[in-house]
């Protein structure tokens, strides 16, 4: 698909079509996209835990406020960072800052290659770390970023309303807008 | 171009064409895509200060631990997140963790963006915080999370090594490899 038409459909789909498996041809075609992503120099920290296990996506949606398509979705993408690779050649600055950077980077490649693959996926950040954690075993260095959840869509929302761009660009510093003090746009 | 060649393709580039500034249309197209990232709960927290003045850019180099493509770039979008839109709603989780991700996920958009506008970017993570909000004029809610320098490429670096992507997908738990524990890959 071209790609500003990918951009421009991207959406969170958060129901899916349970009667259908993804793929696995799909699934490696969206980890093997993940795996360009870049990282803070060139660390590598990303890895992904796909999750297919019935019990295991019921323990991970009560990790994760009880958002119930981390339940449904067919398949789950973990995306996880491990700090083992950046945290002493950046101490805290990668393991705060770089670690999430470079998780949402691979993550961002993942929900866009959902779309070029004509299926759907939902990002979710909103989950107890240190309880995923414990689910999927992760080492102390491993930091989960983002649960993504994937299938064939069971809906079609539309897009929401968004601020106007206008009010989000700033010109050589803060509140400055198209060069001018046009503050009335915020 | 084709999304799959895009992403092939992305690779941070930090030699710039120093007589070929960036066309407005063009940044304008990078802004447009980056205005449809996703942030959590919709909270719209990204915000893109353009910056093409020598001054700012020569400051900003010496925020950002003195890397020299970031004055030598012709044109920069610093991503920001504005917490002020998520902090009275997910408190420490919006400002330590969504502000990061959400900034992130724009960013990437960007830096593929660029690639499709057939010109080249860096991502530059590494800066003290506190100088560019003060050479930015941040307002304590805004928080910088990148520095992408843009210009057309004057480089054709080779890609990276990456570690294979087997070492680094694990199936239902951290350390199960294609379902059976085949640790010896990492």
């Amino acid at each position: 698909m071209d790609f500003d038409e990918v951009v421009r459909k991207r959406k969170m789909i958060r129901e899916y079509d349970l009667g259908r498996q993804i793929p696995n041809e799909i699934v490696s075609r969206l980890i093997k996209n993940a795996h360009t992503a870049p990282s803070a120099g060139h660390t590598q920290v990303q890895e992904f835990i796909i999750v297919k296990d019935n019990a295991t996506k019921k323990k991970l949606r009560k990790a994760a406020v009880n958002q119930e398509y981390v339940e449904k979705a067919p398949v789950l993408i973990v995306v996880c960072s491990n700090v083992s690779r950046s945290v002493g050649r950046y101490g805290n600055r990668g393991k705060e800052f770089y670690s999430i950077t470079d998780g949402a980077f691979a993550s961002m490649l993942i929900l866009l290659t959902v779309v070029n693959e004509g299926i759907g996926a939902c990002f979710v950040g909103a989950f107890e770390d240190n309880k995923v954690s414990e689910i999927l075993e992760l080492p102390k260095d491993v930091k989960p970023i983002g649960i993504i959840c994937i299938g064939y869509p069971a809906e079609k929302p539309g897009k929401f309303e968004r601020i106007n761009i206008d009010a989000l660009v700033h010109y050589e510093k803060y509140g400055s807008y198209n060069g001018a003090q046009q503050s009335s746009n915020i």
